[in-house]
């Protein structure tokens, strides 16, 4: 069952990846209205994705300066047949850093692994930046009806 | 001559780190109407510096796919009495893929160094992300009479 | 400032809070004789690990240039009282590139997540370095009976 | 896909392009002997290249903890016509961590940049991993005659 289940998904990709562009977009997963959460459960929610690509919404950390606030998120999303490329960034008010994450989503599983890179705000220092990777996953809370 | 300049810069830091954020920002050296470039001739435009740290403006690549055209950035710029954590991405509009650099700028030297991820446009494949860095100078286009 | 004092307090805790090292080595789980897989099925095997943290092994990848071949690795182990920090490189003979990784393991796990970097053997191009994240599983070939 | 497109056709080409082996290691400048310094002043130096590409030296920081002492290096050089992959790393003694650099070696200028992270000894913890870049330039006392 779930081989077939991976027969049908394979000729969906093939198929969608032969559309126009603006097909492919309206297909996309990575749309307004959803949440996607890490493995230490800090909760990406997507307010708006624009027709020119640029994403806004907020990220809840649960780890570190600021966790269990909601930060402004601003990043784009690149649609794809199969999935897409995001980035998105949040501006850490009262926490002084910036965090970005890129990474590249899975129409089919609505998973995205994306690795980031955090900035202390200052001039430069040796160990300014921390580095790291997370796995985000759909949310209950941000799946539609 | 430089050692004097030197011991000035540095009681000018001093001096600024004890300030309240608000007159910090207003000596932020990383704002609107401002350029810069990388070793490859890159440019980094701003056009603007929200209040809340947003920044928008544009990036026009020297090497690769949309190079020469100016490509719409988002990001944040999160001031410090000394320089600040920078972060912004650019939206690859035909060339399937977005890239983030992240960093921290000097207000003494009014350059920044950044680190750089791009992500292809697809779903998740083993090397779809490049890495990078760069180091960005202030441009004579981008300097203030 | 506060995520940098964060980490240099971390950095500190850390160092005090190690057990004698002979005794964190005792307890180490990331030792010869075992492998390691990640998501895709490639696979980490630790043939030495010096007492001077060095160690060497094999990896055997299964995506791209040189797949299904083990290649030699060289890196280093450190070790913690409740896990360690691991980096080892891999040289693609035939394939003109190098990869390293480096992470964190954990003993209660013995699982560990790794940023790897992948660069082209070449004079540099903006596009030579690759990016990404693995997390590598204990193989059951590699459970010590 | 095209950025894609072109890292693997980048990739074909230098494989392709690349003189043979033997040739491109008597033409490698990234040998025995030799120190690089970056802009810290932390300097490498090169003890042996063996003919397998396995690189040993010792690493001396001039800034973070063990700074001023050598500590070991290994790591993989992999040569071609105009230069080659380089990835080295650190076992910091004494300091409970280990750093990891990779970038590409210049045949023509001696410089290479390098992408680097930094992994504190324990088990994973979110901002565990430290990251940054390098620019490295021939050391005069590694000048040969």
């Amino acid at each position: 069952m779930d081989h077939l289940k991976r027969i049908v998904a394979a000729i969906a990709i093939i198929g969608w990846s032969a559309l126009p562009l603006a097909q492919a977009k309206a297909q996309s997963k990575f749309t307004a209205g959803l949440s996607w959460a890490n493995e230490a459960g800090s909760v990406l929610s997507i307010t708006s994705v624009g027709p020119n690509g640029l994403l806004s919404g907020t990220f809840t950390t649960k780890v570190g300066c600021g966790h269990g606030k909601p930060h402004p998120v601003t990043g784009w999303f690149y649609p794809a047949a199969n999935g897409g490329a995001v980035t998105f960034s949040v501006y850490w008010n009262g926490c002084n850093s910036v965090t970005s994450w890129l990474g590249q989503f899975n129409n089919t599983t609505n998973h995205f692994q994306a690795l980031w890179h955090l900035s202390v705000a200052s001039a430069p220092v040796w160990n300014g930046i921390v580095a790291g990777s997370d796995i985000f996953t759909r949310t209950a809370a941000g799946r539609k009806p």
